[in-house]
């Protein structure tokens, strides 16, 4: 039912699908009052675009009238609307009124006779100021509600939308998301209109992930209540499919115009810096003289062009992969958005897991937060912690702020000289240390950066280096007065400094010196780049141009299934999937037994069957997590099959 | 011919004069290629709202046909285009090709037979790496050009523009710009592509801002040549009004679109994520299908839309004061445009001339940057250097992030008795230290700040401030056991100490005192807050509600007169003026005779006449030097008339 299509990070283009039509997430789901239609559900989607709405159901439910017909003749006549509709079960009334006219297993059953494509349960909406126990108590019989929704209509057709609660509390938005992924549906995350009407986007994000580390890669993710632009770029940076609103009318009602980087009051508009429909055809002054009625209906139809337009960007940055970029640099709109990336940097770990090791685009720094981004601090800290150099000698500093990139060829007189001694060389630069041997690998060619960090911060980087790697000494280049101490270090050349070093970072410690151990061959293109790596005469890895990272050919990727232990790069598959990888065609999710839980997207690895005999070699599209918590879509890209795999090995 | 309307520091609405009407800037002027027109001037005015073009002079010149057509017709038949039209003279032709093939009186002379609204004279174009002597010697080559055509043509239609060159050489560009601004024209900044193809902002933030000097408050300012709409946030924080674009078109015949925060290629994109016309009939990959021609048509018309949008953006922003937010939150897009707003804060002794006290809005802090906005620089300075504590007994200092704002009603009971006891109260805020009586003063109550101070830092300030106003003690308020230390202290109360406080702030050293002297009442709103000062029965000064700052009444005004040396808060007018000013009319630029250096836009002032006798007091609009250098608009708005001036007093 969910599949997801591309990606970046934990941010994805997905596909669920329903009993009306297959919805590209992230999606909008326009919120429609079925009693009082602003925009015609037909409208929503010949000209917004809309993929599917949302409607209450207890509205219908309480309106005789709404409730007959919606029985007779299913919710999509109701509503005329031919594609998914998802309903709301009344919670939210509950939530504002502190009650509803209905019970449980009559919501659900309703929505379910009225044809609903996603069906919501009645859960308990946490309060941001719950107590502990009194969120635990609303989990529990959300939970309760959950089991019984999904027992009794287990059989029956559409989807059951099974809300994760559990106010601000991680580790019980974690139990409750663990506890909701055991069923198939959809997922919301539930209680977070407090939060975003209080600009509380630390929570927010605090609670998005936690509530996601629980249901793990399951989707699609609703975010419960969203309905705000200027949360869309950060929201689906963590993770989330589903947005509804009822933003775009309840801001039109009350004068409001919705942009992506905040709100306006149409009383102080005189230039609308828009070209939707609704501000091409008018002027600020002419909607502020109109009829009501009239108003309202554009200005909420500014509104979800906005919200619509929106959404295509984070969709287009998906597919550039520059979703970091568009979050942090929206998250500029407001302080309080501020904070909540800065929330997100602090849950590193967790996102590092769904990070690939480079991207299709340049890191473009927005600010110190940058830095913090997963995939960079994966790489500085494996400089720091990992990378071992290869020399005893003093290390030959450079500051890359003084040459140009990739240092390697700023550098070529001074750096042959170096190398003929045999020294290391580093260079400090706004990613920290960098090895030579780094210097054309993501992100470090690849990123433009403004160098904020005072003199001070570099120093302790380089201090901190020194210390980690028991250097006993450390020289500027433009302090050294002669060569003659290296003397006798030299032994390996850049260019198998290169692979080691490479291979390590990519594959794991101890995968880099396999490949320099034999007879080392380069094939180079014409700037002398590395583009081949042959061993004992066999091709088994290629350096890719655009990142500087290895693609794993046959024989590079038996060496590596030889000499490292499983589960190292592994990803283990049925027999079945066996025999058709071994012919080349893809690894899907529901033929992964294990994988490797250090496998990226992204990441080369190795594909085996259950005797760990190599079947194929690939490209992960998913991590070891996703690829156990998804039923459909690739897992593994396969790229060399090996066509020597046979059944019983 | 050129005056500002509305304006934000530098940023400003202006509106240019011409033959052919009247130009709202900030304006774009998109670059019509007279023998390919690939969207018609028509269509640019109808469509786009383009209110002014810009073709060249030198093609039409070339061009026997087109030459012979102008000359006959005029400019505005042979584009079919009444409204004003500028011409470029063959600068940037001799920029590119090394050489043009007509003199600069042939030039100007053509412009000005074809009836150009703006004749631009062939200066010469300097390079970012030009040598001094060579810049310089092209500076003077220009000046003497510049000379001629003024002289020339003085006394005919239509305007010269005069453009300032100087390289990277900010006292080049500065005395260039100072030399133009002795001529009436338009002003351009030249030979600044180069930096802009190069990403170089922070050298033409530089450029700018040396070129602004030497100009004043002289418009329209046009950055020739810049057309990506990524830059005019930045130009227009800066104080330039005109762009010109050929970008528009150049790009979309390389497969380029424009957006606000870069640019994407056609072939990379899925989702256009834009509601412009363009966009909203096409898939990005129908486009791509399209035969060439009407693909660029299109991807033109899309470019000259996002244009003509961020232009809009702009001004909004212009008039709701918000031009610093937008500007830091665009030059996010790219690490060279936050070099380029770093150098911005560089300049801000000079940009603090410009700034109000107070603006509509809150100071929304979109990172570390804000803090260096000339506003929050002066107000920080000010605590620190000449704010004077009421009190020798010991500081008590507050945490402002456990206190909402305004801290004094949130601390309402705490600070009766330390107010009893007559203790200064210091709050350590994002903003540095605040002292209790400034709590209500823009920008301390309207500012929204993440902290993202480091303890030490926060710790150095307060040290600072200790040293500063030579404390004894400091005390956290959580640390006090008792108030017995500061018995007998005690004689100011609050209110007289806001008075005083925000008087010497708002109207310089000394006038604090002054409302304090005598018989003080306090008129109150039923908040408790200060809303009218009365001295001696007397109403002397009302406290604003949205700033915390004073509007200054006539009695006021006079004590402030008689107390305050000449020429400190005055704007002297002439005779004739002060009539009209008297009786409570608008003071106008060029009756202004002289005016106090300090004055801010913004600040409350003293209309006096040349005897020094009070004729008004008023709100200023502008600052000194540019009630100096503008000859129309309002220089100060007038609130209270003195109705008893008269001539001879």
């Amino acid at each position: 039912m969910f599949e997801i299509k591309e990606r970046d990070g934990l941010a994805r283009i997905g596909e669920f699908e329903t009993e009306h039509g297959t919805v590209e997430t992230p999606a909008i789901m326009p919120v429609v009052n079925p009693n009082k239609m602003t925009v015609s559900p037909r409208r929503m989607k010949e000209t917004f675009g809309a993929q599917i709405l949302i409607t209450n159901s207890y509205v219908i439910y309480q309106t005789e009238e709404l409730r007959k017909k919606a029985l007779e003749e299913g919710l999509h006549s109701l509503l005329d609307f031919d594609f998914p509709i998802m309903t709301d079960s009344g919670t939210f009334q509950a939530h504002v009124y502190g009650d509803v006219d209905v019970d449980h297993q009559e919501i659900i059953g309703f929505q379910k006779r009225m044809d609903s494509d996603v069906s919501t349960i009645l859960d308990e909406f946490t309060e941001p100021d719950d107590e502990r126990e009194v969120a635990e108590e609303k989990v529990r019989k959300t939970m309760e509600r959950a089991r019984y929704a999904v027992e009794e209509y287990e059989d029956e057709k559409g989807h059951i939308a099974l809300p994760v609660q559990g106010s601000v509390f991680p580790e019980l938005r974690e139990r409750a998301g663990k506890e909701m992924k055991r069923f198939e549906g959809v997922y919301p995350i539930g209680g977070v209109v407090p939060l975003l009407e209080n600009y509380r986007f630390s929570d927010l994000v605090n609670i998005i992930l936690s509530s996601k580390k629980g249901l793990g890669a399951k989707g699609p993710v609703h975010l419960f209540g969203a309905g705000h632009p200027m949360v869309y770029p950060l929201a689906v940076l963590l993770g989330v499919d589903l947005f509804d609103s009822s933003s775009y009318i309840k801001y039109a009602r009350r004068g409001d115009l919705m942009y992506p980087d905040g709100t306006k009051k149409l009383r102080e508009i005189e230039h609308f810096g828009c070209h939707c429909p609704t501000c091409m055809e008018h002027e600020p002054a002419e909607l502020r003289e109109m009829e009501e009625g009239e108003r309202t209906e554009l200005m909420a139809e500014h509104n979800l062009w906005v919200c619509f337009n929106e959404i295509e960007k984070v969709k287009q940055a998906v597919k550039e992969e520059s979703v970091w970029e568009m979050a942090e640099r929206r998250c500029r709109s407001h302080p309080h958005l501020l904070s909540g990336i800065k929330e997100v940097y602090d849950h590193w770990r967790y996102l590092e897991r769904f990070e690939p090791r480079s991207r299709h685009g340049a890191v473009l720094y927005t600010g110190r937060g940058t830095l913090k981004r997963p995939l960079i601090r994966r790489f500085k800290e494996w400089v720091m912690e990992e990378y071992e150099p290869l020399f005893e000698a003093p290390t030959i500093l450079f500051d890359a702020e003084e040459v140009n990139k990739p240092y390697n060829r700023s550098l070529r007189d001074e750096l042959s000289r170096l190398e003929e001694a045999g020294a290391n060389i580093l260079f400090s630069t706004p990613l920290g240390p960098v090895p030579l041997e780094l210097d054309e690998t993501y992100p470090v060619p690849q990123s433009v950066f403004l160098d904020e960090r005072k003199g001070k911060e570099r120093k302790k980087e380089l201090e901190r280096y020194k210390e980690m790697k028991d250097l006993s000494e450390m020289v500027r280049y433009d302090d050294l007065d002669t060569l003659d101490e290296f003397s006798g270090n030299a032994g390996m050349c850049l260019d198998d400094m290169r692979v080691k070093t490479i291979a390590d970072y990519q594959f794991g410690k101890g995968a880099g010196e396999l490949f320099v151990q034999g007879k080392t061959e380069y094939v180079k293109n014409r700037k002398g780049r590395i583009k081949n790596v042959m061993l004992d005469g066999k091709h088994v890895l290629s350096l890719r141009h655009y990142d500087g990272l290895f693609t794993l050919k046959m024989a590079g990727a038996m060496i590596l299934k030889e000499e490292l232990e499983p589960p190292r790069m592994r990803v283990t598959v049925t027999e079945d999937s066996a025999e058709f990888n071994s012919q080349g065609k893809n690894v899907f999710c529901k033929f992964v037994i294990d994988a490797d839980e250090n496998i990226r997207p992204g990441d080369e690895v190795l594909v085996v069957d259950e005797y760990d005999n190599l079947v194929a070699a690939g490209r992960a599209f998913l991590n070891s997590q996703e690829m156990s918590d998804l039923k459909r879509g690739i897992a593994v890209r396969i790229r060399e099959g090996r066509d020597d795999w046979s059944k019983k090995d």
